[in-house]
Order: structure tokens, then sequence, then C-alpha cells
């Protein structure tokens, strides 16, 4: 007998469970037959309609066959009971939240222009199609607004055709590692360098050639000697030591691309912010635009939440990229490049641009004037002058295993360059940008503390 | 001589510029050494300061060199002079809009809620913190409104650690093919199938093993004697063939993986749109959680343009994704996760669902009356009943060259199911998603004219 309750939910839904029980638990054994409709109906007073329903569910999902002229039928194959097992609950892993965060790709929360977000949100929206997939490589109008962008203000030489609109940093390079694997099976890397490059590459089945960086960018030598044919750098503001491909050496770069059939990745993730000297015109422009793959971010200089990054390909490869992914839709959602595109077009991408560059130089040099006066000759800036972070490296001698316990005990993070390249002599970042203005001199300050603690007694 | 104006770029600009082309021209040869900075500056009538932003420029560049004592040098290794080539645009490639597009995965524009989305936007975005990068995983919020929903609708049993935000389905795939790489290197895949998946895992260079369908799923006596050790399913509605998994089967599924120690991948696209019964539940949800790899997505019921999908892994799976993706971070921007976690907490999800149940079955039922009204029996219909498609076979001898050149002329489209699945039988969709009501059944009476036109004579 089943029991149905006029209230709670629909009556079909609990005459569905509780047959559903019922076989489930081999009450209602396989091949038995069910009441029929008809009958089922004026013994349980429902309508014909909800036994109808309850039948269907059943059968849709297998649990009752139907045979023609004779009925519905438990089915024959329920072969195994099956229950539910309640979840064990995870341990939740909350990300702490500390007092001063020197991370060196942050901005303070003033930094990104919420109210024009949301204006430019609010005007897009209206026209925009929700109904249908997207441009696969990215809303045709952002990407012209991108290739003019690109071509005034990093002399990037391109037609919105070139370019692929991604998801942040690592989709770019997924993109290009999964575009590239028919060309070779290999790619040179600056060393030391930024790690997602190694680990997306490795996770593609690259082998991968480590070039050391020599004063004016890498090894030239080792490079020829790798018969490598990819090659991936940071030409304009080297990650993570900050430093400039000189002209003379970008064009034997280029020169040896050209030579051996080969293209070099070139990452610009954060050079238009330069506020020393002007941008550092791109590799990409140098040359017929035919061997470089210019990778660029809008993590570095507007937001790294709001994960768009995009790529420029040489003209050759646009077809292969377009056969390769042409099951493949850009991750960006419509609302969000249709917004990103009004920023660039109205001009706000350009303004911002230049409050950052000197939002970041101020905070630079209050972040400097910090180190010398609470650290003193206690460490060298290895690099400074651009991006958001001073590299700093200890001329005292360090217990670091303390260093980093009492700065966890104070709720303060600092990097170190070993956590995301392979720098490994125990340089730090101190970025600035996570801070507002104000807050710098006693971030240093809490810092440098904990800093003279850890350091060893060297009497 | 320089000429510099007073209008114009700044002076140290017009400065820099100038000298860069004598020295890319060889007007300026190598070694060459630049007038002092005093002298350049009484000689131009303009400041120290601009004349050292200009060569501070160049020497960034790496234009030329600073010797201590001796002053700026142009550099040696200056080795080809070389022009920024005019750029050739590319021919254009506009998508042609057809008037009736019979798209199998499209809403009508007035589907997706416009207006709340802009509400939800403007009332997340003043507690987001656009200056940090997001949680790898996605929003930990958005994930526990996700889970509850799974659990409550789809009978996923899962916690909140256990999902992944992807922008969209070849971008979940992507990240299962990474994943497991390690684990297999090859994958079966229910045949007729989604093309996408063969995409990616071929991509990523997985063996694919095409499992057949049979009347109640896949045939798994084909599947154990593959060895396979990763198995692709659409379960609950297959696709293209809009079948379901009856229950037995599922659990046969199950055991399989359970004894080879095997992984299964349900992709259950649109399942919760079903309308002619309630959504079967997941295959997830059968077992203990440990086999299943869910893969969900917001594209088929709320926008392919938004892109957002989901994946749940199993618990044992955690920790692997977490190690293997340490680097990356999703790819959903941080506002578009917090509006769609307040549009699931305030219950607009669900409420949308169920408009879209009772809307689909409403544009289905008037697909299918066209399709008897003026296809008449010249066709038969493969499937129906679910989704945003009906799929039909013609009963005719048909020319079908000649019908998709009559079809295009009249700006009207249908896909056939060799476009985005192996089913090779001459099978179309005839979409109806894309459609307002009053619109289905001209379109399919507009098409119908072509079709018959089309038909060979069989006289």
């Amino acid at each position: 007998m089943y029991k149905l309750e006029k209230s709670g939910s629909p009556l079909y839904m609990q005459l569905y469970m509780q047959i559903k029980e019922d076989i489930v638990n081999n009450i209602l054994k396989a091949n038995t037959k069910l009441p029929s409709i008809r009958k089922m109906s004026s013994d349980y007073k429902i309508s014909k309609t909800t036994v109808e329903s309850a039948y269907s569910q059943l059968y849709a999902e297998g649990y009752i066959e139907s045979h023609p002229q004779s009925g519905y039928f438990v089915s024959k194959d329920i072969v195994q009971n099956f229950t539910s097992l309640p979840i064990e609950k995870s341990n939740q892993q909350i990300e702490k939240q500390y007092k001063y965060d020197f991370y060196q790709a942050k901005h303070s929360e003033d930094v990104f222009p919420k109210k024009l977000w949301s204006k430019l949100h609010n005007k897009v929206i209206s026209s925009i199609d929700f109904g249908s997939y997207p441009n696969k490589q990215g809303d045709l109008n952002l990407r012209k607004e991108l290739s003019a962008y690109l071509s005034e203000s990093r002399a990037v030489i391109c037609d919105e055709e070139q370019i692929v609109i991604c998801s942040g940093f690592s989709d770019s390079m997924f993109i290009i590692s999964t575009m590239l694997k028919k060309f070779t099976s290999s790619i040179a890397i600056e060393y030391p360098g930024y790690n997602v490059v190694q680990e997306v590459f490795s996770l593609q089945n690259y082998k991968i050639t480590n070039i050391p960086l020599l004063k004016n960018g890498i090894d030239l030598k080792i490079l020829k000697n790798s018969k490598d044919k990819l090659l991936y750098v940071t030409p304009s503001h080297q990650y993570p030591t900050g430093k400039t491909i000189p002209i003379s050496k970008r064009m034997e770069l280029i020169n040896w691309a050209c030579e051996n059939d080969a293209y070099i990745i070139e990452d610009d993730y954060d050079s238009e912010l330069s506020y020393n000297n002007r941008p550092i015109p791109s590799l990409q422009g140098i040359n017929d635009n035919q061997r470089v793959i210019y990778s660029g971010t809008f993590s570095k200089a507007l937001s790294p939440a709001i994960r768009v990054s995009y790529i420029v390909l040489p003209k050759k490869l646009v077809p292969i990229y377009k056969k390769i992914f042409n099951f493949s839709f850009s991750g960006v959602p419509i609302d969000i490049q249709k917004s990103l595109e009004l920023f660039i077009k109205e001009g706000h991408w350009d303004k911002h641009i230049r409050k950052m560059r000197t939002l970041n130089k101020k905070k630079h040099d209050l972040m400097k004037k910090a180190i010398k006066e609470y650290l003193k000759d206690s460490v060298s800036i290895l690099r400074e002058g651009s991006g958001l972070t001073i590299l700093i490296k200890a001329k005292i001698d360090m217990d670091w295993e303390k260093l980093f316990t009492l700065l966890e005990e104070n709720s303060i993070k600092v990097y170190s360059t070993t956590c995301d390249s392979n720098l490994k002599d125990n340089t730090i970042y101190l970025g600035f940008g996570g801070f507002k203005e104000d807050k710098i001199s006693i971030a240093v300050e809490s810092f440098s503390k904990q800093w003279f603690k850890a350091a060893k007694n060297t009497n």
C-alpha cells in the first residue's frame, strides 16, 4: 500500500518515489506486473494522469518496462541494491587573509574602476545576444579595438583576424602549446623564468630547454645549439629579473627565428605599465610579424579577476589555429568582452594605464624609501623601477625558515622568487601593488621587525 | 639637425624618435658618441630633462650605451635595418546571419533575463576584490550554491571541494583530459557521440575507442574488451539520439568502473531541461561518488554566451587536480561568478529552469505540429520530447547537395548530425530554441518548400 498525502510533494512524485523504493529494495521483484493505470487510479482515488505521470517517470528511468497490450512490468535487470552514501565533508580550505600581503601581482581594492565597469556593463547588455554561442576567437569588435590599441601603444602590427581572446595567461599558453604540437615537441624557455610556462608546456609533453640569461638577454649560443624551434621570452620586462632585451639582441632573436623557421612567444605581461621609461616597443613589431606570437593580458594593468588575456598570431598560424580550435569557443563571457570593448573604445583604458603608471611609480618610490629606512643595508635591491614589485636580496645571513615562520605568525606574507620562477638565490619580492599608499611604510616596517629577528647572529 | 616642434608630441619623444631613426638608418653609426646632455640642451634650447628623457628611452631600448665618465654611444650591435611592413588586411569573416537558423543549441533573444542579470551584476560588484587573483577552482560560494543545486535537482552527491568552475564544455574536457593523462592514454566514447569530446581528447593524444550504442545504451561487451579505463557517456539524454540509459544499464556501468578501476565522464549537458519527464537522476549519484566525473553547463539552460560550465570530481581526484592545476586560475571572471552565485541563491535559477521547461515544451509541440503539417510523411521523427531540437530523417529520396544549396540561397540554415557528431545517416536537426514561438511554423514552412524542391524525382 502506498501512502499518498494531499499536502507535500505532487501526488505523482509520491507514487513514483514509493514504487521506485519498492523496486530498489526488491519488494517489487523483476517481471512483476504493475496494476493497470485504471486500477491504480480507482484504488487510490487519484486521477489517471497522476498514475500515468508516475509510471512515465519510472519508465523513463528504466525501472519498469512497457509490454504492448499487457501493461507495465518491473524491469528484469535491476541487478543491485544501491544507496546514496552520506557525504563526508571535506576540510574546507579557506584562503588566509594576511594583514600585510606583499604579493607581486596584486592591486589595492581602490584601483579597479567599479562604477565605470558597472556603467559600461549596463550600457552594453541591452544589445547582446545571450542566446547564441559567441565568436570562437573572441568578439570581433573587441579584437578590432585591441588591434588599434596594440598598434598605437605597443607597436604591435596586426589586424583583428590574428587576435584570439583568452581567459588568462595559462589559457593563452594552453592554446599556443596545443596549436604548435604538430610543429614541434620542445620549447626553449628563458632561465630563470615564469613557472607557468614550464608547467603548461610540460603538461603538454613538450621537452623544456632552459636558456640562461646573460646581461643582455638569453644566451644565443645555447639557444642555437638546442635546435629548438620555439622560444619563450619576456623581452620588455624580464620575469623575474626586470631586465630589458636591447634592440640589437632583439634583432638577433628575430634573425634566429627566421633562419630556423622558428617561433618566438613574446610575453608582454606588464610593459605597458612601465613608468620610468616609455614602454619598450614590442618584439613582434620589429619585423614582418611572421615569427612572433605576442601574448598580452588585462590581469596586470586592469584586474587579475576579470580573466582576460589575448594572443596575437603570425598570419601563417591563423588558419592552423582555426582548424585546430574549430570546435572551441573563447572562454570569455560576452558581456565582459563587450564591456571591455567599450572600455577601450571610449578611451578609459588609455586613461587607466596613465593613472596606473603614476600610481605605481608613487607606490614604488614609497616602497623604496621604506626599504632604505627600515631594511637599511641588510638588503640589496636587484630590480626596481617598473612593475608592481621591488626585488630584494639579503646581504645578511638569514635563517629563512625562522623568517617565514615569524612572518606567518604575524600575518605577513612575502613571496620568494622560487615560488613562481626558478630563480633560486633567496631573492624576495616586495610587491607594493596590493597596498594603498599610506600603508606601504608600515607594511615594510612590520616586515623589517621579523626580518631582523630572523637574522642569524654572526658574532 | 633635429626638428623639434613646440606643438605635437612631447619634445623628448620627438628627439627620441629622430635619433632612433638615424640609428636605424645607419646615419648615426655604431660607436658614435652622442652630444652631451648639456650640449644638446643648449644647442636646441630645450631643458636638460628633455634630453635626459630621450636618451634614457634610447638607453632602455638598447639603441645607445652608457660609458662611465665619457657619455652615451650608439650601440655596437644594431646589425640590421628594419622597417615595419604595411599590414595586409585579412578578408574579414563576418558571420552570416540567416533568416531562419535551425541551430540545435540556441535560444531566442527573449530567453535570457537581461534586466535581472544587470541588477545582480550591479548588486555584487561593490563587494568584489578586483585587485586579486580569484580562487583557482572557482569562487567558493558559487561552488557551495552549485553543490546544493546539484544535490537537490540532479541527485549529484558532492561538496564544494569537488567542484571546478570552467569556461564552457571544451574547457571542462581540457581539464579532465589533462588531469587524467598520467592515469590513462585512451578513452572509450559512445558512438555516435558529441564531436567535441573526440576533438579534445585527440588533441591530448588519447587513443579513442568508439563504443556503439545499442537500444539501451552503449555496448558493454565492446567496452569491456577495449580495456579502456575511461569512458565518456551522456546517460540522461544521449547526444545526438536523445536516448536515456535505463537504471539497470547505469548500474552495470558503475560496476564496470568499480571492477576495472576506471572513471566515467557523465556529460549531463541539458537533462535539467527535460520536459516530458522529471529529469533523470544523475549517474554520479547512484553509487558512492568515486567513479564518475560529472560535467554540467549553464550554456544550454541559461546562455551559451556567458561561458560557464563545471565539473564535479570524485574525491580521490581532487588532490590530483589541485596538484596539476596549482598554477592555473578558473577562467570565469569574478563578477560573472558572483552574479551567478546570487542568481542561484535567490532562487532565480530554479524559476528560470521551470520557465524554460514550459517554453521549450511549447516550442517543441509547435515545431512537431509544423513538421507534420508541412513535411508530412516525407520524414520520420527520430528524436523528440526533450532538448531544443527534433531530429528528422528523410523518407524520400533527397538530393542533399541541391537541398543545402537551395537553403543557403534562401537564407535558411539547418544542421546535419554529421556536423557535430559521427551519426552519418542523413539525419537533420530541426532546432526550435532559436525561434520565438510565433516564428516556428513559418520557419518550417519555408524549409519545407526547399525540401520538396530538392527531392529526387522518382518517377
